[in-house]
């Protein structure tokens, strides 16, 4: 018998309640009911985003939010800024070219974030790009980029800042109007601990003005259709009514929470984790710039095949997380603490951990990193 | 945002597959999948049992089935001989005494195993009684009791062995048939990982043979009723219907883990706990005969009200345990480990104690309780 623990940067774990209610009957989308529901759930969405625009929901996963992003915002050869922090960065210059875009790659480190200089360099050689494209937190490297940052450079600019926040809204404050970010996209499966099928996002005054003008081709994508349908609480297509059910219920429970404590638990939660692998003699691969969602752990000298890792905690002890995605693999893990995850959920992965570690032949003293996570939660303020 | 863990010795967490089959649409019990149903219980029940007889289910809670016990197979005036180690070794009094049985009460020091020694010159002394009632592990003080010793002297007196299993059966071996346990009972919010409502109770052909000229007067609980009717798949009154569902799951768990794996798996986890808790500088309340169910600690001199340990645990960690009962509260603190509990329970269960003892200003060096418990499982095979 063994119970399973997902440290997974989404899908997150599911609360009970989120469970509860989409496993009640469904219900037909065009009532009065769903209406009701909806017209709650784009409450707190605004809420989340803190801002005064609609946020709209769309069934798909997150990189149909980014692939609207780019479809219903340019015209084929416009340029854009790309900031290149990893897998996901490089996905925004993979969606760009697909579309006929020309993205300026500014390809950084695995584990850095953007030097503001660099940016500045960039947008000044290239003054006729449209946009800048970035993650808030570059889940691939556990890397938090500096948002506000972007946006004021990218608003100075005359350019646009379209910001994917898929595993950082939600975890760390991300005002959309008062940093002036044009577009924020998020995914049901991270902070909102809902399963995967949902993406939101929101656009600005200057992005749905630049939206009047795009000359891409668009259809299921078409914002200005949701945002007709969702204003009067219905969706443009047939909305995933389950999902839905279970991301009023969560929205509900950070509202209940507040999102100053969901920001401070997630705070309180990467500030563990990191000082536990620490104790136990590990490095932090985004040392400088550490993202309170997923926490990159660089594999010790010593331990052979950093894929073992993965591997043996979740076959021998239940609890699954993750390794590193192509370069990276083998080289770093990386725990997740975003969403439904409590101080427990961030004893047992190191538990586990050092476990794992332990089998693998490296020198364990056994409670070392556990008790330095206990002695940040007994003390952090 | 906070999750809530129970090691509390019942009710005991339950899975999810368990709770996802009573969520099922409820079926009605005079019907051929109804029977089925009770048909595989009978069976995974008797493979829990390790007993060849009818285990009959009940729906009413443990005391309902310790009530049958009496009822069925005695008359007024019987003597019986009760070992009372604990609150539910005086139930067994209370309930001979309810029934006009006159009960022979050997009273333990808490925390006290019965010594043998001391059972035979009771029976030498009362050859008269026609019983001995004891727990296989009494739960008020987490002892485990000499079930097979007991059952011995008694089958060598001539006298009927009448076994509470409420938190041993599924948690120690209690092989009913080869031990001479004449009657044996649980419940379903221990071991068997469903919620309260069920308990069950097989009776040994001698216990058979004594029921038939037992003149208590007994109606709902009446055993020969209930056992003709459940040969046939049926019950004798309307059956807790959810819960036997989720009884059918939890048996089926237990038998694809196989008994042993669930015995081995409890003993794993009473010896971190208790490495764990002695690690912290605490002692075993039951030191010499610990249950590998609950462990029992005694609150460390220095913490001026015991009490307050598991308030905290509850309000400030989410980790419910329970404290002593009567005489025992503010003394002593009892961890759970029975059923669906795996290590890294303990391990949190563990770290919300060390958090608790320091912010009740017991020096605690962080980690070397978890430490303790998981150098236990990397080494214990």
């Amino acid at each position: 018998m063994r119970k399973n623990y997902l440290l997974t940067p989404g899908p997150t774990p599911i609360p009970e309640s989120v469970n509860a209610d989409m496993h009640q009957p469904i219900i037909h989308h065009r009532t009065p009911q769903f209406e009701k529901l909806l017209e709650e759930v784009r409450q707190g969405l605004k809420y989340l985003f803190q801002t005064r625009q609609d946020v709209l929901v769309l069934a798909a996963t997150g990189t149909g939010a980014m692939d609207a992003a780019i479809s219903n915002l340019f015209s084929s050869g416009d340029r854009v800024i790309v900031i290149n922090a990893g897998k996901f960065g490089e996905r925004w210059g993979e969606i760009s070219k697909a579309y006929g875009l020309v993205p300026i790659e500014i390809t950084l480190q695995p584990g850095d974030s953007i030097n503001p200089q660099d940016l500045s360099d960039a947008i000044r050689n290239h003054p006729n790009a449209r946009a800048i494209l970035f993650q808030a937190s570059e889940t691939s490297t556990g890397t938090l980029m500096p948002t506000r940052e972007i946006c004021a450079l990218a608003k100075k600019a005359g350019m646009l800042s379209i910001c994917d926040g898929i595993t950082a809204c939600g975890v760390v404050s991300l005002p959309m109007d008062e940093w002036d970010i044009d577009v924020l996209i998020t995914g049901a499966q991270k902070a909102l601990m809902t399963p995967p099928g949902l993406s939101m996002i929101a656009l600005s005054e200057r992005a749905w003005q630049a939206h009047a003008t795009a000359t891409l081709p668009r259809f299921y994508f078409d914002l200005a259709r949701e945002r007709k349908m969702q204003n009067k609480n219905q969706t443009a297509w047939t909305p995933a009514i389950s999902l839905v059910k279970g991301l009023h219920r969560s929205l509900r429970m950070i509202q209940e929470e507040g999102l100053e404590n969901v920001f401070k638990r997630h705070e309180l939660l990467a500030r563990a984790t990191r000082a536990a692998v620490q104790a136990l003699g590990l490095e932090i691969f985004a040392a400088k710039s550490p993202a309170p969602s997923v926490t990159a752990v660089k594999i010790p000298e010593g331990i052979r095949d950093g894929k073992h890792i993965p591997r043996i905690m979740e076959e021998k002890y239940g609890v699954t997380i993750v390794g590193g995605q192509e370069e990276l693999a083998g080289k770093i893990i990386r725990l997740s603490h975003i969403g439904y995850c409590d101080r427990f959920d961030i004893i047992t992965a190191i538990s586990a951990l050092e476990l794992t570690l332990n089998d693998l032949g490296y020198r364990v003293n056994f409670g070392k990193g556990v008790g330095a996570a206990l002695e940040v939660f007994a003390t952090y303020r």
